[in-house]
């Protein structure tokens, strides 16, 4: 039963770290958007509506860097494909 | 009873290691954010609850990096499936 | 009882290193936001109010990220389910 | 049954580790110009247009390095080839 | 009497390293903050006493992440639960 | 069988780290010229067509790094000499 | 005797690290503030008392963060209750 | 035939690892020159022509350094030395 | 009396680390205000005194952090608790 | 024969890494080199000829360190001593 | 004899360390108040005197952290208590 | 034979890491110094020939510190004195 | 005679990595101050003398920081007291 | 013979690493003055002769913290006092 335990202990960790790391630098440049888009704001509030839309149009794009990663950790803990075939083998 | 250990091990460290790193960025981001939006608030009192309005929502929106971070963590706390699998070898 | 001891090790490890290194983030990212604040404060005083109120609430978002870390810092300290589980085999 | 479990626990690692390290630079990379965008627009709105649709098409070429890393990823998750030749060795 | 060792070692060095990596950003935050106040203090001297308010209470705030880092640092050497449950069952 | 698996496991890890690290590069340098082209386009508009198609150019250019690191992985994996020739000698 | 010279060395270690770590923080925040200070005393000369008293108050506060690490690091070496209750038993 | 594993190891995480970091330095200092370059253009439309021709020249040398790497990390997958010579004694 | 080279080489390695470590912050520091305060006397050379006053009064409380660790390293080289106690156990 | 596979392993790790490494300074500095120049033009256009051959000559000069690495990677693979040596054994 | 030659690795190891990691921040520290001091007497020729005194007792306060790494180097060489009394035993 | 091949494996590893990041200062410093000397040549083109002149000597000067580096490789690869001792022993 | 082997290695790596890392902040720091005593000189011309004299003793402070370096390298190469015990021993 | 071997890989290693990791600080800092000369060149060019001493005087100085890394690098490979006593105990 040793496999299941080593693929399960690497598993856990890529999956933590796989949504830790890849969380770094989407905020970062969320946060700097955001930041640039309120001094925008502040120096032309009459583009507040296209600055406002542009910004959390631009925003998603960012995040999906984040969700891809969200995606593979999800993948990692419930749909691992090396996982599964362990445990096909022992049933 | 030894691989129960180690995937406790694996999934105690992914744990506490998922949320701490995954909020460096994200505390950062938001920090950042603030910081321009007081700025902001300073140039242009008048625009004071737009600023406000769409610093809050950008501010959850990078809160959500953090947020999926949480969730991993504490799915490989109390909902690892690796964990319950051998849980369930075991009984 | 040598499991008892590889999971309290590492949930140890993992409660001490995860509030340490979550806790980095959040004070830089607060410092930075109170800086501003004080200095919008002596740009533009009549907004004091204002700036202030923002300040508190934004710096209680950022905080919560450091309160995510705490949370499971302390989960992995008392009511860590590895280690409950080894107890409850064991008594 | 123990290659199985190092290829496994191999791919395991390097797919989280690919999408997340690859996601930095990218996320970081377009919240730069995201950020840019948004000053270039309080800056001149006559050209909101232009600069929304160099702005997308550009973020679109940046994504494009993370989503290498992302069918990286997913490669190595369902579509490996050293762990396919091992399974078909075993049946 | 391993098993004491082994925890007590960790606990050890989470101990010491908690709150030393802790307080970095709680001191760099809070150093930035207190220059930014003085530059302000000297920029507008009439506002003093609100600059001065403002500045403890956020100085507290950032505090509390290096307070929670002494927390888990003080019941990681006194209120250990690892420690306390083997001492218990070595009695 | 060893050999194999520990030419697929090194296999694995460098196809992931090959392109994961390779992109960090090149979309933050990508990112910094979008950005500064934004910027340009705001302060010149009237050259928006010699911008533009320097800036696509130049783009795919900087992209080029990050392609030779994806055709390193994807030699790796489906034209990887090593493991092409250990199977011929297993066949 | 093993056990004694194993909880020794890692509190030997934590201890030493414990405090060099974290004076690094605390030496550079106070460092800054300082700064900071002295330039705004040849800027505003006749704030000199309050931006002297602020600046150690502020001080005083920055280096509480050092003094949580000696604290923990003297507790390490002259109060350590794992080295403690080892003795107790040895003798 | 571990020694072929070995070379075939190293080999494969060395054809990786050059590409991969070879290209990060080729890739910022692309995008740091293209970035420049339009905001020369910018500045300056009338010298389009040489400021685009000299851009060129100057990233094919430094897309030289990229290509060194490129180079090196073919040789290493498909004109290894060690392997080929393993290989002979092998035949 | 492998215990006693254990401890000993635990404590000569943090001894000479602790102090290392804990001088940067406390020299970068000091040389950050040193090197303010020059600027402060070339611009308001009538303050001299308390500029210079208040730069050695702040310098002193920076040192502190180092000697701190300096108290530390001497402590772990001659007053070691722990090699002392085994001392008076060979004795 | 285990020699050879050791000396193959450094060499070819050694090679990949010389050039890797090598080429990362050579491409930061000649990519700042290049934007500036193209800085220069705009802002001194009579002067193009000669900051074009300054510029070539001078990026000929920072190529040389990355060609010094090359020249090692090169030896490291195809005029190692050390291989030659052990094959001039095994003859 | 192994003890002596444990105990005298790490402290070979740690003196060479202490001395080497406890320069740099020294030295960058002394060398930024240097360039300022330059600036400033460029700026105000007639503080000359004022201002090489305050720089010279200030680089003495700067240089006093290296001075506390070389005299735990000194130490660690030429009066170690682990390695004396380990001598003391031998002979 | 075993001796050899250390000997061999450590010098080709320390050839090709000397030479790899002993080019990175050299490339960097040259670099700046070649960006600053076009921005002197677009600011003050009657000075030419001055600037042209020092520049090369400059940077021969920086240059040397990777011809140091470059001497050290090649000493390593080809007039090794470890290296030369074995053979002398084992011919 | 392996406990010489041990010294002899930790020795030779010390003197090595004590003087290559000595030197990083001390040559830096030189830098720095040599930069800015060309600037103030080309700003003050007539104040040469002054600039010259403080620079070249300033610099010889900083040195010395790299030569406590050299002065550890020397004695761990030839005035070793680890090494001279265990010789005087063997004879 | 392992004794040589040992001490011949240590010094190898050191050797290359300490002239790599000391021409780096070197490299960097003699590169900064040059910059810096060079744009005082532009600045004040009748004082092209006192700028141009200076720069060579110190960068000769900067140059020796490089030059005391060769030394210590060709110590270890030539007249290296472990491995020359290694020798004349063999012969």
């Amino acid at each position: 039963m040793s496999d299941l335990a080593l693929i399960g202990m690497a598993s856990a960790l890529a999956s933590g770290l796989c949504i830790a790391i890849g969380s770094i630098g989407s905020a970062i440049g969320e946060g700097r958007a955001l930041a640039q888009a309120l001094a925008s704001l502040a120096q032309q509030p009459d583009e507040g509506n296209t600055i406002t839309r542009i910004l959390f149009v631009g925003m998603a794009m960012v995040e999906s860097t984040a969700i891809y990663c969200f995606v593979v950790s999800m993948i990692l803990l419930f749909a691992n494909p090396f996982w599964n075939y362990l445990l096909s083998q022992v049933k």
